[in-house]
């Protein structure tokens, strides 16, 4: 496959998973109970369902890793990597900053991914050799002259364990407090990629969770890797390093004293 | 004036601070410096500038209350209070999750409020003795039958003195960790009263910051207080608990150790 049909896979990966999740944002949540039949369950479920689907019928010899219903084939050289919904507290709380990521790996590095946010209509796109997208127009990462300008995300205080929550709040104090953006899940890494945000320091991420972000990110001039520095892959721990402006890599793995919690 | 004319008034006011604020999101941000001169600085301004010119011509004689150029004849009997730009850190990270605050306090009491989402072009109005409404429709809170089936909503880990981190953490520890929300600012506060969130509790918030969500979230079905149960007014300090259920606020304020942190 060429990589405009991979992309064109893509997009219709990405189109059939907001259609299937749009009918359940801000539904009838009063009648949430902890069972599997949650709203935001049934939106996870019904979206990787039909981008495996189409994936079945599209690209029947490609593997995939899906966040819901597990791994097909995960040893062919070209494997799907699906979330359908990251970010499902936003998605439950009716915030409309959840995505759904949709990347491909060629012999387990990511060539290809998605982050799109179906409500808002927001998708960045990003491809190996390629400047990202943002809605079909080009996103670029931002310069960064130091850490105390940058604009820092992190999802939650909740995702880091003791040792790596002290390794954080030694970067956070590099950063103006008033310039540190909790919650936001995969729909950060995208503000990285159209400039808008800088950084973002997150741990405990799942495959499924950050080989999208990769390909968008340095497909907009910016770089993602672990907490020592290394770029990522199949095999990556979860500790993960988005960056518009990867001069700063230096300060950032400084300030993170040079932890490794991969 | 009748509540008629007020409320008339005050979605005029957020109309035009909407348009005030639209240019400057997800602007040319690459160019910020700290000076003055931001444009999330720009915009708040803007914005208020707009909002007081309308109040100087519609509304004479009422006070003003604003975040951005201070109190004007602020022992008026009828005081407006304005925060532009409620989120500022969302909106410098490109994040349509800030919001414009509107409300009208009568006698140091708050009667009628706003939380206008310019970007994704949703309001919430709440006035005494009427129904909130969503963008014109009926909007109400949900019942919430314990705290671990709550959605808990909080901006920032850094609102809170280290006192008041431990009373929160002993509140968030009894919530389901996936169900804690952070990030959000007054957008949080529209959810709780759509019934999406259940609880939002917070700290260090002016009368700027909370003064327009209590006629919301009243006017749906939930309530608003301090950390110690009591109704706000202008005279509150900054600790908040908004509930979408009533019923659940013995619950909160035993979680939260009856802290008195006002």
């Amino acid at each position: 496959m060429t990589m405009e049909t991979d992309l064109a896979l893509a997009n219709a990966l990405a189109d059939a998973a907001g259609a299937a999740i749009r009918p359940y944002f801000r539904g009838a949540f009063g009648l949430e109970t902890k069972d599997d039949a949650s709203p935001v369950t049934l939106a996870d479920r019904a979206a990787e369902e039909v981008m495996r689907k189409l994936l079945a019928s599209e690209a029947p010899r490609d593997g995939i890793i899906g966040e819901e219903f597990g791994s097909e084939r995960a040893d062919a050289s070209r494997v799907w990597v699906l979330d359908p919904i990251d970010g499902t507290t936003s998605f439950v709380a009716g915030r409309p900053i959840f995505g759904t990521l949709i990347a491909l790996l060629q012999d387990g590095w990511p060539v290809l991914g998605i982050i799109d946010q179906p409500i808002a209509g927001e998708r960045w796109v990003g491809a190996i050799g390629q400047p990202t997208t943002f809605n079909g127009a080009p996103a670029r990462t931002r310069g960064c002259r130091a850490l105390d300008d940058a604009v820092l995300g992190t999802t939650s205080p909740h995702l880091f364990s003791a040792h790596e929550a002290d390794h954080f709040l030694s970067l956070a104090s590099k950063v103006a407090r008033r310039r540190i953006i909790y919650g936001g899940d995969c729909y950060n890494y995208g503000l990285v990629a159209s400039g808008h945000v800088d950084l973002v320091v997150e741990a405990g991420l799942k495959l499924h969770d950050f080989a999208a972000l990769v390909p968008v990110i340095e497909g907009a001039g910016g770089m993602v890797c672990d907490w020592s520095g290394h770029v990522l892959n199949a095999h990556s721990g979860g500790d993960v390093i988005a960056l518009g402006d990867p001069a700063r890599l230096d300060d950032v793995l400084e300030a993170l004293g040079h932890a490794n919690c991969g």
